[in-house]
């Protein structure tokens, strides 16, 4: 029953993808006598949390009830009052959470509140499942780096684009769509140089009949020369859709302040052999507030980037084709690993079908 | 009702794997007022008919009753009396078939004589999922040339091996323990002589606790240099499990008479730029009774096996690993294909997982 209850509000939490980042996603049931009473999630960055969301459906009358969240309930003034508060004010009895707060900081303090007044707490239920609901938070808020997706769509023989360079399209329609609907959660959407120039690639997000959506910031890996197209279509357009170009302190200041004159954004990053840092741009991302990056990149750029351990989750649409060529571009070159024992391992695969596509996704283990 | 009865008769035929062959898999199951009184399968080459197993059990006895079959019932006087008198005298008197015969001179003939002799006959019911158990068997009997897989084991990142050539091991072991399992099955493996250099392997059936196994022919597709080492574990053994070694008509007659004068069969094509011509080999391989392939090729042989139009399935195993590697192989190499839209397409792609592998199957569709 309580699995039933929490599934429920993990359902609901989902409600607020890409409205409420970067807040976590948290939805809320209240039950008694097996009878749900109200449901409510996080609606949107500064509105109600879910707890709330549901007691102000029943007047916090819940005399006696259970709340089923799928995060610890909040005990600090945030935007909104906390919600400890508001769940002891409602007489609720018994409050079951999936997963403690992951805030290092405030972890496990709103259950004590609760416990402390009285009230039944039980914590773990579906635990996994809500922590890979808040994977992006639960990065960002316990290191301040954001979370990393590579993200490729390859041919069944792992090819991402064919000698020729020919990459349209590898993917059909479903899941080039699912696409944008992670480039709508998160908040930075990063690629190589070389994508732009030879792509020259919009990287918006764009759901068939929709307007609402959230366009990620534009994070253009450039190196010390800046080779970045100033007619590229992310340069043109930054003044709407922000783009952040990276080089490294080696760049002519010449080439910086044209770029910055255009109202792009520029950061600069220790030279590693010409090339940008990309630790340390991490770090300067998750300073501009940047939880989540969606790695697009190229073969080149994905492999430093597993390199520099950057990238927690990686997403494979694979499709039922077949290219061939030995100079065929792979979704991940430079210079890789000698050996099969010291490859990067993925764990806890899934697989999902998109139409004739298969995803599967993983998560990039940080001991090799 | 009918398809659970025809489901049952297509798992019953799938215990003949490995020992009719080259015959087809066949279920029955002998059923009267939804009461199964008795069931059979095909168990090995030159034994009873499916129906003809099941029939004995019960004395030939069946009047009134139903037999599902997966396949048409036979009419000819092959290894045993045809089972569609066994039927007859059994006075069955509906006969439920998932599909027709597909050897073209006799298709439906059974069908026929059933019906002229008052039985009821349905066909079609779970038609696909019997094309599929008999794929190879329906290949084979209407072309003449044997049913080609192409297996490989890959990484996330659509590598067969790192830019060193190590690929120990990719897959885990349950995956390698159910390509055994298809090694049972086919008649015949077919690899490139710089496998048989590099890695010189044995090529045979191991499937543990089991001595049971049929190694299938070896068979090398080399060069017109003939590079295959004498001393290699398939030229050594080529008399335990017959080794065939491919090569061109303009290879030296020397060379070719020494490996005949160490047991080794020898194919010679039509030379194709001093590489073998893999059609003309499918024709020469099904004269000699080999009604199936599985090429676990490299990249090169791969593409000329699937530029050659002579594969029929893949059947790739993807390891949750990443090797990267601009250098790193591939699992089709050659000269590729210059544009997406003109891949090789595969259709009907089914999905198993193998411990953390995922095997992606499908079959190559004919015209691109």
């Amino acid at each position: 029953m309580d699995i039933k209850y929490m599934r429920r509000a993990i359902d609901l939490a989902k409600g607020g993808w890409s409205k409420v980042k970067p807040n976590p996603l948290v939805g809320a049931v209240i039950v008694k006598d097996d009878i749900v009473l109200a449901e409510g999630y996080h609606h949107y960055f500064g509105g109600d949390h879910a707890e709330v969301d549901a007691l102000k459906k029943i007047n916090y009358i819940a005399e006696g009830a259970t709340i089923y969240v799928s995060l610890e309930p909040c005990s600090h003034y945030g935007k909104t009052p906390p919600c400890v508060e508001a769940i002891i004010k409602s007489k609720i009895s018994k409050v079951v959470v999936a997963m403690e707060d992951p805030n290092p900081l405030v972890a496990g303090r709103g259950i004590k509140i609760l416990r402390d007044n009285g009230i039944e707490v039980i914590s773990g239920i579906l635990e996994e499942e809500a922590k890979k609901l808040n994977e992006i938070f639960i990065k960002y808020i316990t290191t301040k780096k954001p979370f990393l997706i590579l993200k490729s769509a390859i041919t069944l023989d792992g090819k991402i684009a064919s000698k020729t360079g020919n990459s349209k399209w590898i993917t059909g329609e479903e899941s080039r769509a699912y696409t944008h609907h992670i480039r709508n959660r998160v908040s930075g959407i990063m690629v190589g140089v070389s994508t732009v120039i030879y792509d020259d690639p919009q990287l918006n997000t764009r759901i068939n009949g929709r307007e609402d959506v959230s366009n990620p910031i534009r994070i253009i890996v450039d190196d010390q020369n800046i080779r970045i197209p100033l007619d590229s279509n992310v340069v043109r357009t930054t003044n709407e859709q922000k783009t952040i170009v990276v080089t490294t302190v080696n760049a002519e200041t010449e080439k910086i302040e044209k770029l910055k004159s255009l109202g792009v954004d520029v950061i600069l990053t220790k030279d590693k052999n010409g090339q940008v840092d990309l630790e340390e741009l991490m770090n300067e991302l998750g300073e501009k507030k940047i939880d989540s990056v969606l790695l697009e990149g190229g073969g080149t750029l994905n492999y430093s980037a597993l390199e520099s351990g950057i990238v927690d989750k990686v997403m494979y649409f694979i499709a039922p084709k077949i290219l061939g060529g030995r100079d065929a571009i792979t979704s991940i070159e430079g210079e890789g690993i000698d050996k099969v024992d010291d490859a990067f391992k993925i764990d806890d695969i899934s697989i999902k079908r998109f139409d004739k596509d298969i995803l599967v996704e993983g998560y990039v283990r940080k001991e090799r």
